[in-house]
């Protein structure tokens, strides 16, 4: 033992001379916050510097991708790609090494050793253990980085220590794959004729939800031994209000469910996931701002910091979909569909890591820039390219989700920072159940004052059975578990979710019959057999289904619909019109600027092999027309050809079409639908 | 500083309790290791670990998969595939929560804190620091893990320290994807012409590279200041020996050079990546064995462990291909190509952990896995699958390279591991030429005594060019850099990448100009051609090319190319002939369950769409016949219409050609074709 001792003295010297910085920075505040907003405080620093990282990774990347193309394209030989990404890492691993404020030391390692005995005012970040050589004198130094209040200090097991994933693995991996994937794909013609329903639902809906269950896990918790803020019920309240798409969704794509349920569902989960990720970070920011009780300026704080969080992330994944509809449109990429859809792929991601840096949220990010995407910058792609990101995605997300809902298996399990109570977790449950009520039966109410066609209750039924808990809720569960209220939380997150996508799901088909919903719905042929049944005017049972085949726009809808026809996609894809045609003539140099010359040969092959996308946002003229002919009960037999002759021809039409933003203002009046596109359009 | 002192007293508690287990098993051998080894055995067990865990992980994504796939094919619904997902992550982290075996724990932690005094005979894995808590009187433990020796105590930079990527990223992530794609995309058909020559390069060039390399460091780094080992030297050459293909293939492939140049090269580089790495191990291996000098029990010891890993690594990786190929045969998993495809991905990347976690090589594994599965495998999938996986990988591959050698610039000067010594470096650079030069000059000059198409000088030249070093080597090199030794040869290692790279890479084309090397071959075209030309059997420059178009079968080549074409082929895909009519009829019930509806069904089209793949390895008989003809002067008028003929026919033929093994034993003698196929056959 003596021996042992002698040969193997370890001194743990955590850098006295950064100790002096610690002390020059101790202020009252410093020592406040608990360790637990500590630890938050380390986690998300720690977050922004590794999307910073992985963002000039990723923008090195790109780099060289559009220089690997600018060399094919001219032909350049003397340099390989290869060669390239070491050159452009060269210049940039020197940067990194010898420009100041890259390469500064941060002040995370404050403590001080004295007299044998280790001070600090916070966990140091580093460690470093000296430990003598036993070949020469001197030294060797072993780095030990934190990793996290622990509630044991028995070792991991030896599988146990890696099955428990780092969570940041969700966040930064699996998330962005999910989320990006369900814009991508997204059914965008459903989805925005529903907008002002999906919206209602997912931003009234999700806060009135979060209100709900924070009130009763707060009521409830009262009679419990739990220790739980207010503030920790809202929190819980937000992050179990994010419902998921994947299972049902799964089932309704499967059963071919009616258009507009899919829609709803589909667009209130993928929105309300954005808002719960948002609202959390909202009651977590409250939180701080407030020392416990009511407080106004915090609540407005926090109000004002979810506004802003969610409009940079709205802008900034908008921004960059239209940055890659720009590169693709505006380079000859598409003729190196690898390189292209490299660059596709690395655009996409780097806006979630972008968002992330900027202290948005990269999920809502990635939601609108998929949406983006798909709508501007899948126009400009090879044929090659289209499938291949197509077929990508869906690949990735496919295992993504198969690995999140496994590793939520296995976490029930081997995840340590549980802590189990069963009073708490039938709370959570019955909360859940309260919240997801009042979100969707009052919201319904309300929308079907406005809409005409009324959201049944059938639908309305489905829609609170569809509430499932998944991936986002459990991932914002772990995200943090320092506190014991987190880990509460946590283990009522892994009950809920399991119980609902186990038995919700595995319900869903029965539900759907014992709900008597539509299922076997071909899109394409709904949409015109829907039309033709409203044009014989008949009396039968499908009528009842024609009812909520009527959709209306908001005008604030159609206005950004016509300002989009006009000049975004004009000014983002190689599709007709072109800017020349639509901007006015005095712009003419800077419209000829921004027209390519596939642009211009473009029109005139009217039938393109991406006119169906095209076609996604376009208004459906026949369906406003037959909610308009069901009321004037005026025949319109030229609505079928209507639909045709607008798909291929996608000429925009100006419309005055009564619409509700959801809420219901306005009530219908009438339409005037010019087959053959208004004046004012096409010069 | 009193008050800080008094809230924040940290002690430093390293797990008393097992340090009593670290008593018990402190030996005289466990003291003896340095650091160095110690810290290498760590990172191999860690390494173990987390393949182990990754595996365990991609078995249950399989299964799921698999359920997923029988209940569709089923057609189930009442269970949905992410709660499948979820029952099986249950399942197996209660497995692993109450499993004894799984979930001992390690002993890792050995350490002692005595009067305030930290003792241990090992860096611990864990530490632990004990910090008072405000609110109430328990104490937060923070848990720290090791990261490893480090050279300074100066935390790293804001962006350094998450530059530095772990190096397992590059072995768990990048190389098998690198290494797979170079195997799945790989031209079969000229590779195994020149299978002889290629082992030879691949096998006996390599290892006289590594000893070249390794003496002349040895010899040169006495003169200088240097404490580098001999078994430090052969390891260098070991690592430095890998060439990498990608630079050099890449243009190859623009420019479509002569495919007997481009076989060589490609198959040398792969094969030699993998005989770098075993060879690598082997020599850490006899190093740890011997004492330093030499021992020929250690030395024959290291031996085996070469190819005793090497033919380990094969078997696994076939056996992963086979495996998926039986599991696309004969399930209908081809009518869901996600499903498929996703099968076909975690199967290959199993196959790299399984080997990982088995102590073989995961990348020589992967390599014959993606043989295997382009061979076998690719026959079965359904079409969409076939295009999914090529461009999945292809993408994969491509982003993958790219991040690699910017991660090579970038750490240049990030990677704080680095020791510069010029002398070294220049040392290094004189060993790779000698050690290329003796590598290919000699290899080729006794493969032309057996050979009758000759190795031109212009395509040893090419040969000797095309040495680059590039990911292989700087990935083994900055896996371990826990010795000075190690960490000159990483900072020679990133000098020889950077310059080969850049260099040789950028002088290819100016160097396939100067050395008058066909460039614009049309691989089939030239078969053709080539034919033709011999038929007419014309004196003009072009005879010079036919020259090198004619391939020799070695026996064993041609032993094992009928019995894949009577048995692995019949028994693993869905092609003709079915193994009922290539088994003796004793097996006829054996064959029968062993062969697929789909594979009677499929003999009667003659041309499907794989046929082109199919015939990847067979024969060309009219090269074949063509070399004959050139020796027997007899015209062969039919021999072009014969390739037309097997192409589509596939019927496998009984040859007797003369051949090498590539080391010129048999002279070339007559060949019997027979256009019809023998009559033993085709049953």
């Amino acid at each position: 033992m003596a021996n042992l001792c002698k040969k193997y003295v370890i001194v743990v010297c955590v850098l006295i001379n950064l100790a002096m910085l610690c002390l020059a920075d101790v202020k009252p505040e410093n020592l406040k916050p608990s360790i637990d907003v500590k630890e938050e405080q380390n986690v998300s620093k720690h977050h922004k510097t590794d999307s910073l990282t992985i963002l000039m990774l990723l923008a090195l990347l790109l780099l060289t991708i559009l220089t690997i193309w600018f060399f094919k394209y001219r032909r350049f030989r003397f340099v390989h790609e290869t060669g390239l990404s070491m050159i452009y890492g060269l210049i940039v691993g020197a940067i990194i090494r010898y420009a100041g404020p890259l390469g500064k030391k941060p002040d995370y390692a404050k403590a001080a050793l004295i007299n044998g005995t280790f001070y600090a005012n916070s966990p140091p970040e580093t460690l470093f253990l000296s430990l003598p050589n036993f070949n020469d004198t001197t030294n060797e130094t072993i780095k030990y980085n934190l990793i996290g209040k622990v509630y044991s200090t028995e070792p991991d097991g030896l599988l146990e220590r890696t099955v428990t994933f780092d969570p940041e693995l969700f966040f930064n991996v699996m998330l962005p794959i999910i989320i990006f994937e369900a814009g991508y794909s997204m059914k965008r013609r459903h989805f925005f004729k529903n907008l002002g329903a999906i919206m209602s639902y997912a931003f009234i809906g999700t806060t009135i939800s979060c209100f709900a269950v924070g009130g009763i896990m707060f009521g409830l918790t009262r009679l419990m031994s739990i220790d739980f803020s207010l503030n920790d019920c809202f929190f819980f309240g937000a992050i179990i209000s994010a419902t998921d798409p994947v299972t049902i969704l799964a089932i309704f794509n499967d059963l071919n469910v009616d258009v507009d349920l899919y829609a709803l569902v589909f667009g209130e989960s993928v929105l309300n996931d954005a808002v719960a990720i948002v609202l959390s970070g909202s009651v977590e920011k409250y939180g701080e701002l407030s020392a416990g009780s009511f407080d106004s300026k915090a609540f407005f704080g926090a109000l004002g910091n979810f506004a802003a969080i969610f409009t940079g992330a709205f802008a900034m994944g908008s921004l960059m979909g239209c940055i890659t509809a720009l590169i693709t449109k505006f380079t000859k990429i598409r003729d190196f569909p690898l390189l292209e859809t490299a660059l596709f792929f690395l655009m996409s991601y780097s806006t979630f890591q972008a968002a992330e840096a900027a202290s948005f949220t990269g999920i809502v990010a990635v939601l609108f820039c998929g949406i983006t995407q798909a709508h501007y910058t899948y126009n400009n792609l090879s044929l090659e390219s289209k499938q291949r990101t197509k077929q990508l995605f869906e690949l990735a997300n496919f295992l993504a989700e198969n690995f999140v809902f496994l590793y939520i298996g296995v976490s029930v399990f081997t995840f340590e920072a549980l802590k189990w109570h069963a009073g708490f977790i039938f709370t959570a449950i019955l909360g859940i159940i309260v919240g997801r009520f009042l979100n969707v039966y009052p919201v319904s109410f309300l929308l079907n004052l406005g809409r005409s066609n009324k959201i049944k209750f059938n639908f309305q039924h489905m829609m609170m059975f569809s509430g499932l808990r998944g991936a986002i809720a459990f991932a914002l569960a772990i995200r943090n578990t320092s506190s014991d209220s987190r880990q509460y939380m946590v283990s009522a997150t892994v009950i809920i979710v399991l119980s609902t996508v186990i038995c919700c799901g595995g319900l869903t088909t029965p539900m759907l019959q014992w709900l008597q919903i539509r299922v076997g719905v071909d899109e394409e042929l709904d949409t015109i057999q829907t039309a033709e049944n409203t044009r014989s005017v008949s009396q039968t049972t499908e009528t009842e289904n024609n009812g909520t085949k009527k959709y209306e726009k908001a005008w604030l809808v159609l206005k950004w619909y016509n300002f989009d026809t006009r000049y975004m996609k004009p000014l983002l894809t190689n599709s007709r019109p072109t800017l020349m045609e639509t901007l006015p003539q005095c712009c003419l140099p800077l419209a000829k600027l921004l027209t390519t010359e596939e642009q211009m040969s473009q029109g005139t092959t009217k039938e393109r092999e991406d006119s169906e996308s095209d076609t996604d946002m376009i208004l459906d003229h026949s369906q406003l027309s037959m909610g308009d002919s069901m009321e004037t009960n005026g025949a319109m037999p030229s609505s079928i050809n209507s639909i045709n002759a607008d798909r291929k021809s996608n000429i925009p039409y100006e419309e005055h079409p009564g619409g509700d933003l959801g809420l219901g203002h306005a009530a219908p009046v009438s339409v005037r639908v010019n087959i053959q596109g208004g004046p004012g359009h096409k010069l």
